[in-house]
């Protein structure tokens, strides 16, 4: 019975009548079911503070793939940035105590003692009145403390130069440690890596850095599923849930793992999900809402550890098939089979915990406000998800309702958002202000 | 003389005591050096008009893997979805005609000839007057067109049912191609692929898509460079730019090509970057910017096919060592090697690129209006880009210039945006009203 619900509510092949017609046994059967806000305040209440603070799935990455992720534990510099005194420009390396006074109608006159190319490190000491050819980015000689430019500088006879201008400490040299000292925090705890920052850790010679980068497991269930690279026989039907979760995942700077096609029957969807929650952060299954199968996941979640189920049933259409449970600390997800009330389910369910981890790529996008170009009934007692196209015109957002059923991938494939409809409200009018969700 | 000057722009150690110090040395070079609008400009008019409009890099890309990626070509439908006609609930199968006129007191009675499970090929049809008890998601059999909720029913005798309430054509029936129809567009060219999309290809059988996935080779040159995962010796860097380029290239959506280190000597600088033109879409090459080395990019470039060089030095701080050039219709782009002045002209001159093919995951992100802190000098001649921390203060944001020296990526890391001053600004001052754009 709980099935059949469930397609009503998430399949319904036209809201609009459907919501009219069968108000009775929808009723009936709400009463029992968690709003999506109590479904979310249950699962948080349950989950271990670090789950809940974002604090999981941390492992190490390789700086190159880790740009978005967000940092784990402070990295201090394993050492100093730049590891030796360099010459910022093409010049001579010098003592700028023994230009102090130069003029161009008083030069100072330097000896040179050699050369150093960028890379190298020199094999000499500069002296009083000695200096070297320098390369930018060439490693200051011992002895010199700054550089002068070619251009304020003559040769003079075979081995010395003309300084024609007085020269600072420190002029033109990047000094050991200027950038980065070993031991000091290079970046915070919870930091979300930018270019710059890879750029950062490379130069100290970080080559991995702890992130929160949470692994995902997704399998589907469901007996008429096949795998979506396969050809379908009559009665078949292409797995679209495992392709868009794995997607939805990545897009959230997340992991997934995939566990492929699992028949609902009880020992391979046990096996399955013990393998999820041996490997993964979070498991997904999708499917199973045949009578026998809704049955089967709760049973099956609750056995593998505590506290099993959190909650059976979201009062929100399309979605309602869900089962949320928790097992030694790993959230478990019983999406539905429909694709799009299962994309909707993980985006309210699911997506919320990967932000939390900050492996988001970017925030939840910002609502765009609009006005509701067309009335549209619903049934009081559940939220409901409408997919809605959005034009401007005149500098102002209008949102469609788009009235396919809603079973249809083809419906979200059409829309360019949602506006979530209230559980106490029968429905939204014409020329009313909605809050409409990017679908991005 | 430019490789000096290019070190001294991009790299001073005091930006404010400097820009008064010496501006007769610079003003000379930089009467020479193009705007960057100026080599923007010179480099779109150069490009082929398929990079121009972004429809470059096209691959076929694994759906799985092609989340936010931009479909180079509408994508018909291989088939129909559903691919036959589906029930949406658990019920009975049935002839709509044959409940005409049925309720409580007069209920239709249907003859049971058979069961449907998900996935199963029924091996019978429905002739008049009989009904075929059906799972959510079963294929509906031959003669069926219409499936009645289980809570309509009650069964009659061993093999019968009465239906309590009529029941019309299609109803709690998906019918074949209703969400999609073969040959039917389902995705337009230039759609950038959200997870119900992936969904939909997913459920038609398309396993891969030709997205625009540009792929960017990348090589760091410089005689003091080591990769980065090295120890280093005294002398040597580590290298920088290679690993933030190709973390910065994959947030654009694009695929980066690690060429790894060059030695700034002709022959293998030449091979490198003929194997990048042959296997990439844009090449990069950050550093080389000692004397010889930034003579050896444009002769190299120029060499290896036609136009050759575009633009050769622009008049930016940090960044000024740039060589631009189209080589058969690739771009390729000598970037300079100090690690800042290297993401900096990236984002100024490569970003566009890939943004063009749409593969970027998210538009350049918009700029923070705020309030300058403190007084920051610049010199007239070139536009500067002046690394800022943002605070926000009683509902407004406030710019801080971070005055350490530009040539450390440490000022990078720690700044939250970035300032342009134009080139024929001589500065900016506290107070100011600055649009800072965000480095995320």
């Amino acid at each position: 019975m709980a099935d059949s619900q469930s397609a009503h509510l998430s399949a319904s092949k036209d809201a609009v009548t459907l919501a009219a017609n069968h108000i009775t046994p929808m009723s009936r059967e709400l009463r029992h079911l968690k709003t999506l806000d109590e479904a979310r305040k249950i699962l948080w209440e349950a989950l271990p503070a670090r789950v809940r603070e974002g604090r999981f799935g941390v492992r190490p990455v390789e700086i190159a793939e880790a740009l978005g992720l967000v940092l784990d534990e402070e990295i201090p510099s394993p050492t100093d940035l730049p590891p030796f005194d360099r010459s910022l420009m093409d010049g001579y390396a010098l003592r700028a105590q023994d230009t102090f006074g130069a003029s161009e109608g008083l030069p100072a006159y330097l000896k040179l003692v050699g050369e150093v190319q960028m890379g190298d490190t020199p094999a000499f000491a500069l002296s009083h009145n000695q200096a070297a050819r320098i390369a930018t980015g060439g490693m200051l000689p011992e002895g010199a403390d700054a550089v002068v430019m070619v251009e304020y500088t003559q040769p003079w006879g075979d081995d010395s130069i003309e300084v024609l201008r007085p020269v600072a400490p420190g002029d033109h040299v990047v000094r050991r440690a200027d950038d980065v000292r070993e031991g000091q925090a290079i970046l915070p705890a919870g930091h979300r890596l930018r270019p710059q920052d890879i750029s950062a850790l490379a130069g100290l010679g970080v080559t991995t850095v702890p992130v929160r980068l949470p692994r995902v497991a997704v399998l589907s269930t469901g007996p008429e599923i096949v795998p979506h690279t396969d050809p379908v026989s009559p009665g078949k039907i292409r797995d679209m849930n495992g392709p868009a979760l794995r997607a939805a995942i990545r897009s959230l700077g997340a992991e997934p793992l995939n566990l492929g096609l699992v028949t609902d029957e009880e020992e391979p969807l046990r096996d399955a999900l013990r393998r999820g929650l041996a490997e993964a952060d979070i498991v997904l299954a999708s499917g199973g809402t045949s009578v026998g199968a809704a049955d089967l996941m709760p049973d099956i979640i609750s056995s593998l550890g505590t506290p099993g189920v959190l909650v059976h049933g979201v009062a929100v259409k399309p979605g309602k098939p869900v089962v949320i449970g928790l097992v030694d600390e790993t959230p478990i997800f019983g999406l539905p089979g429909h694709p799009t009330s299962c994309l909707l389910i993980f985006r309210e369910l699911v997506a919320p915990l990967l932000r939390a981890a900050g492996g988001a790529r970017a925030a939840r996008p910002r609502p765009v406000r609009a006005l509701l170009s067309r009335n549209y009934p619903s049934q009081a007692g559940r939220e409901e998800f409408v997919p809605v196209r959005l034009e401007e015109r005149e500098g102002e957002w209008h949102a469609t309702p788009l009235l396919g059923p809603s079973a249809l991938i083809s419906t979200l494939v059409k829309a360019d958002g949602l506006v979530c409809i209230p559980a106490e409200a029968e429905g939204l009018y014409a020329g009313d202000s909605v809050d409409v969700e990017p679908l991005e």
